[in-house]
């Protein structure tokens, strides 16, 4: 294996830190801490610090952060010397067990990422500990998030761990350098069908992620083309595995993306029968292959006989077969398969109402509950559909008790504004994982089927889709920095609240200017709803322009192949998923969820034309009709949109320029989208409808 | 300049020749006239040649026709010899002049391109004579045609001239090799950014062109991106020098389509302000450059603040100065500046019932008639919106009487099944030469104001898209061909009827097999009723998916910034052009026609949304409501689509394997088009208005 050493490893990172410091830091700006006492506070710990443990690439990146934030934060920089008074202890909790200073009872149950944070009794010394290295890292991005949050620790300890084990961020990265569904640039991980090798810039990425507690990663598009299927050959695996080393260095696991049909493209066999003795030995010499290079190699994500890719379906086999096959060759490695639910017919015709693709992919897994091997994991999308503001939470979560889950949530904002709009989705995953799915009866939570703990399944957590590209602020929008910390916070604890984790962000992003934390706050959980009010209105989803699925057309997937329809004519709309007279999709959700849904009193507002068609004249709880309604929020939708770009323009003098212009750039564009969404869906609802606005307010004709 | 000549100049011509002889060679297949009678008639003239005047490209092209047609037609190769008996007399009227064998009058008039076939009283001799050696050209051809057909000459003599002058086709190639609406393969031009050098293949175009007499041609698109802008420099001018030869030797001139903006991308001028000195020296000096390389080169297509091309507008000028500034550098060599009409608002808000882009050609040319140099001509697209199945003609055509227009068709199928669907433009194409102007009264037709004549112009003509691209049979569907031949057969002499054009096309390129005569021919005449049938009715136009506008999308282009649109809501449909209560559109015809148009009751039904904004219950001349037609027309249309594919399979066994095969594929795919367009749009309009159709048949709710 040789690398061409010729290829270009610009050092775009140090360029755009220098160039665009406050963009591109996103919320880890460690500016000195301007609070004198707050100040003093932690100035007595920080003179020097003593590291107990053996000294590894995961310590060290502990160390170097440790640095960095209190350098930057308190204008001096810690020695490393032995123990002493007035330091920063770090170790692992058994490096101080001798030590009389640590409730035992409490931290015997830590799992191996947990931490633990205090002061001893003389406040001479600040702990810093982890269970294990991997807590220790968790621990210092503790300490430099309270520091920046000018918070003082108080005598109690700290004690912390993750609620979910597996935390993955799934880029959908081609290596052409484009990003599926990215809209924050271009890759920097890839670039001209090669790894773009700027390693600075992946390593400033692998730091971000670690300090919200991300620990797993792929690093490339679900949808495997076909230079990506060779990732897992000589040609790529030395850039793969130095990638893997960068992340390995944060705790973060790396993983990738595998086109279920390698054994035919790459190795040449004339099937991927999962079945066939050739494939499976083909895997498992490819596993050992892999692990050679990457000893600590996550594992496979795999798309499989989803639009139009391969499976095992070509070869008359079930989801298990191809999936277990997979995970038997990981599994003498420690391997992971993470198989996804996104399973429907892509193809649908239109004309057929009975076909439903939100039923596919429990009608596809349910039927295999028990079926799949202890180290592969079903990875499911929050709603059915795919990702939409407002839909259904699926119900195959929490339905499979025997078989490992992972939850997908999508950070990109594929359907919420492609971070040109403002949508700030932490209150939406919040509404998914604090949905009851009433498996076990009342109290099953999405979030303890993501946990793991509803039925104590081996694996179990939460994946998203990343929003981040190679443009300087990472995301695009620099709002939208807060759905990617939001995510990693969030996942790490689901219990932390939407206002919390906003004040946390924009505390450490912008600094502590109370009027900047209140509007931006005031902006980012307003904005979901904002949204919601100016697109597709009551769950109904989908109306947007084809592909690329950026603004406003009702009809845009209305006679396609996609399985998308709202269904619309001159009486009503919405799609009827009842038992009675619907296509039946309300029967997969347990029973108290079911009579929610099957009934149209019972159905709440917000998703009443997600699972009934009903005439515009139809009350609502809310007592408008559904056309006033429609009406009425996307007037109002597209005002608040107005006002987003206001309040983003009273903090003007407050922020720094680059971020500003960023902002109000968007801005612009997000109040003439709404605008144009407004009045598209009000006119194409009046025409069809001919009901008048009660308010008589302008709607085109 | 040099010539790379490592660039790859694969004899694709040759390859496709003998791989695919009858796809390739059109309607110049030459096959062996079976008809004894017929062959013993011409064998008895074709023994040999003689040539009575010089020399030239132009005269070996015409002897190369004539040696490969008579050698392929009766297997025998005539020789040239000195003047004998029993043989072709080739020369100009002018070399025959002390022979009394022709009627000087009859002949006096006739023009540069004319020609007269006739034989010696005795019959021995076949005189084949050009008024100039362009007519020679033309006059091999047309023998060639009659043999072809098995026709045998009368004793009567054949005197034929073109009744346009200007019979032109334009090529929206790019140099990267796509072709914009090309729909038969990639550009056979270019490759690459480069030309491709596939001198054998243009050569076989030059030669299809010429034999149904089109005498110009552009071969660059009309948006004229960056690598094209260089054509008219020391980079490319060999290449396109090179090009022009191979076309001059069929007299066929060669044009480029400009960038408006050269001065400024090539000449580092800071404007390109037609009235700017500096700019206008540079278009001069530009001109002399280009006639160095290109002595009798025709002259510049320009599509300027069109489509957000650049152009006059931006610097406060009018059209008039922008074509005259480059009419006048083109001048002193002969040159013509062609400039388009299709100017727009391309950026109107859907919301604006006022702007109408029907309006705009004639808004925007009209008051500058009598502005224009002599030697500059307006192109005025045939409707006024974009070559759709059906709508107005467009009023600007004959309004102005004191400046040059051609007429510009689209053979290129961009909203009439994409080369997919069979779709035989002749008929619409004379419906539009037919239309009555009533600019000088009754009787003022559009083809009279092509061919010069209503006005008197100094130029004139008529240009047309090409279908054509790199595919073995150059148009995709193999019955497209019909309509490249068709196309230039009509601007010879649009008296031709459609039927007389299709038996001519179908003969010389399937034999003289009856059925197969009947059945194509019936074939071509019902297509173009047929898609319209079954696309967007009575004249509405534009129900088309966005961009590559292919296959059915009601509200495709309903809300956006392109000025199509339909209105249709819950009551009705159509866009109310009239002066009463709409855009005034109407207004821009002469008074008979705007009387037409602006009445109801008058209106012709085909033509009824394109004026008319009506209730799906209003009554046709027909006798049928607006919906009823429409559920009847895309039932039919349906229907009418499969019966194609039937006709199609019906002579399967009487023509050849491939092109049988090309054709069933797409009648394949049209078909299933056909029924995806007749379920979308009797469902979209059951849908708005609610109205059942009378009997019965299914329309999907």
């Amino acid at each position: 294996m040789t690398i061409n050493t010729n290829h270009p490893t610009e050092n775009q990172a140090r360029q755009m830190r220098e160039n665009h410091p406050q963009s591109y830091n996103c919320w880890l700006q460690y500016n000195a801490i301007d609070d004198v006492s707050v100040a003093s506070f932690y100035r007595s710990f920080c003179q020097s610090f003593v590291v107990l443990c053996d000294r590894t690439p995961l310590i060290n990146s502990a160390i170097d952060e440790l640095q960095r934030g209190i350098t930057s934060l308190l204008g001096e920089t810690p020695t490393e010397t032995g123990k002493d008074d007035n330091q920063l202890v770090l170790g692992t909790l058994e490096d101080v067990a001798q030590e009389d200073i640590l409730d035992r009872i409490s931290l015997a149950n830590l799992n191996e990422e947990g931490y633990c944070i205090r002061m001893d009794e003389r406040q001479h010394q600040l702990y810093v500990l982890g269970k294990t290295e991997k807590g220790i890292l968790y621990a210092v991005f503790h300490l430099l998030r309270k520091m920046q949050l000018n918070e003082i620790l108080t005598t109690e300890e700290v004690i912390e761990q993750p609620v979910n084990q597996i935390r993955m961020m799934n880029h959908w990265d081609n290596v052409d350098g484009s990003i599926e569904r990215g809209y924050a640039g271009l890759s920097f991980f890839y670039q001209q069908n090669r790894f773009s090798r700027q390693w600075d810039r992946m390593h400033d990425y692998a730091r971000m992620l670690a300090s919200i507690g991300i620990n797993a990663v792929t690093i490339n598009n679900v949808n495997v083309h076909q230079v990506e299927s060779e990732f897992i050959t000589a040609a790529f695996l030395p850039d793969v595995a130095r990638t893997a080393d960068i992340f390995r260095a944060y705790n973060i696991k790396l993983f990738l993306s595998a086109n279920y049909s390698s054994p035919m493209q790459l190795g040449g066999l004339s099937s991927a029968d999962p079945l066939a003795d050739d494939v499976r030995e083909w895997w498992k010499e490819k596993a050992s292959e892999i692990y050679a290079a990457i000893p600590d190699f996550g594992g496979f994500v795999i798309k499989a006989d989803s639009e139009n890719r391969p499976g095992p379906f070509t070869y008359g086999r079930t989801h298990a077969d191809g999936a277990n096959m997979l995970g038997e060759a990981l599994a003498p490695h420690g391997g992971i398969l993470i198989w996804r639910c996104f399973v429907y017919n892509c193809h649908q015709d239109w004309r057929d109402k009975t076909t439903d693709r939100a039923r596919a992919a429990y009608d596809h897994f349910m039927p295999l509950d028990g079926q799949f091997n202890d180290n592969v994991i079903l990875q499911i999308k929050n709603g059915p559909m795919d990702f939409q503001v407002r839909e259904g939470v699926s119900p195959l979560l929490g339905a499979m008790k025997d078989t490992n889950q992972i939850l997908e949530f999508q950070i990109a904002q594929e359907y919420t504004g492609q971070q040109k709009h403002l949508c700030y989705l932490v209150p939406q995953w919040k509404d998914v994982l604090n949905f009851d799915t009433y498996a076990k009866g009342e109290g099953s939570f999405v979030k303890d089927v993501a946990s793991g703990s509803l039925y104590e399944r081996p694996l179990s957590g939460i994946a998203a889709v990343a929003n981040s590209g190679d443009a300087y602020n990472w995301t695009g929008h620099p709002l939208a920095q807060a759905n990617l910390y939001g995510y990693g916070r969030l996942v790490w604890n689901p219990e932390l609240s939407a206002d919390a984790i906003a004040s946390e962000w924009i505390t450490q992003t912008y600094g502590n200017h109370a009027t900047v934390l209140k509007t931006i706050k005031e902006m980012l959980l307003q904005s979901l709803q904002t949204y919601e009010n100016y697109t597709a209105p009551l769950g109904v989803g989908w109306m947007v322009n084809p592909n690329h699925h950026y603004g406003p057309n009702v009809d845009g997937y209305e006679y396609s192949a996609w399985g998308t329809y709202h269904f619309a004519d001159l009486h009503g709309i919405g799609v009827d998923r009842t038992m009675q007279t619907g296509t039946g999709y309300t029967s997969q959700y347990f029973p108290e969820n079911e009579k929610r849904y099957e009934s149209l009193e019972a159905c709440p507002d917000e998703l009443v034309l997600f699972f009934h068609h009903v005439p515009y004249t139809h009350q609502l709880h809310s007592g408008k009709s559904v056309i006033q309604h429609i009406y009425d929020t996307h007037f109002e939708g597209a005002e608040q949109a107005e006002q987003l770009r206001e309040q983003w323009k009273s903090i003007k003098e407050l922020i720094d320029e680059e971020r500003f212009n960023d902002g109000l750039t968007r801005f612009n564009l997000q109040v003439d989208s709404a605008k144009e969404w407004r009045d598209i869906i009000n006119t194409y609802f009046y025409r069809k409808s001919g009901i008048e606005d009660e308010h008589g307010r302008t709607i085109y004709s």
